[in-house]
């Protein structure tokens, strides 16, 4: 069984922070962030994300390929050729992503954290926007300490006061 | 009244976390970091730390002229010519800062907070390592949401594997 290259993209405060709460649009991140986003989608097969940012950015991802986690089904639920739902708790969403070379993993913090915890996170484009929000949601939330090690492949600074897109690969 | 430049100094996770958890010595950060913050002490007037990353790293702080955050005092106690306690609870910082032109803000988690709480975090450094906790602390843990502004000064890569050395001013 072969799994895609799963490549996780994030947005992030300088404190680590992926939004306020969890019904938080991002509209606080960089339009070179943003920018980014947009070209990274057009290389994946697959994005798999969150029942919550699916519905926050519908409008953008509805004419790719999407896995969308939700516990709104049973099992799994083909709403059209486009969308496949997928209850992560009773599915192993692995066996889903055969068909595919390159999954782009949007998030949330619940949906980066299945990929990292079972060991599926082979690259990370990080933006860390120069802002600070003090407290809010996590890239992750495992309920255990998992250490990961990553090297860091490229750093490029997207404008002037400093967004930053880093981009790392696991070791 | 004046208070001095304050400078935060951080280590964290690509995951934005300072620690495992409370008495979690940092021994996971670079060689490179770590000589980055022995130059940096040299350059400070005063250091404020709480009082667990004092327990910690006493033996490096010795030497430096210190305010440690800690509720083991009713309001101030000086210890001896460089080591005054004091409790943030009951006693404003700022005034004990006021003979310093350059205080370095080394953490953990509550000090941090208690600096931007107050909007007196003027510079932020802070070193991203290239791994992952998955859970743990937050640079900051603010009771409420704080956006504040920062633009990114500079970008140094620390050593081969990505270690950042990333500089924030206050907007």
């Amino acid at each position: 069984m072969q799994t895609p290259r799963c490549i996780a993209i994030a947005v992030m405060t300088l404190d680590g922070k992926i939004a306020r709460h969890h019904h938080h649009f991002t509209d606080w991140s960089s339009p070179e962030d943003k920018q980014f986003l947009r070209e990274f989608l057009q290389r994946t097969d697959i994005i798999v994300v969150g029942h919550n940012t699916h519905e926050i950015a519908s409008k953008e991802l509805g004419k790719y390929n999407r896995i969308v986690l939700t516990t709104s089904v049973a099992t799994t639920e083909r709403k059209d050729e486009k969308l496949l739902l997928c209850n992560p708790e009773s599915v192993d969403v692995r066996p889903l992503l055969e068909p595919y070379k390159l999954a782009g993993i949007l998030g949330g913090m619940d949906t980066y954290t299945y990929f990292l915890e079972r060991g599926l996170l082979d690259e990370l484009y990080l933006t860390i926007e120069p802002l600070v929000f003090g407290q809010g949601l996590d890239l992750f939330a495992s309920t255990k300490i998992i250490t990961k090690q990553f090297k860091l492949e490229s750093v490029k600074r997207l404008n002037e006061r400093g967004s930053l897109l880093l981009h790392y690969t696991k070791l």
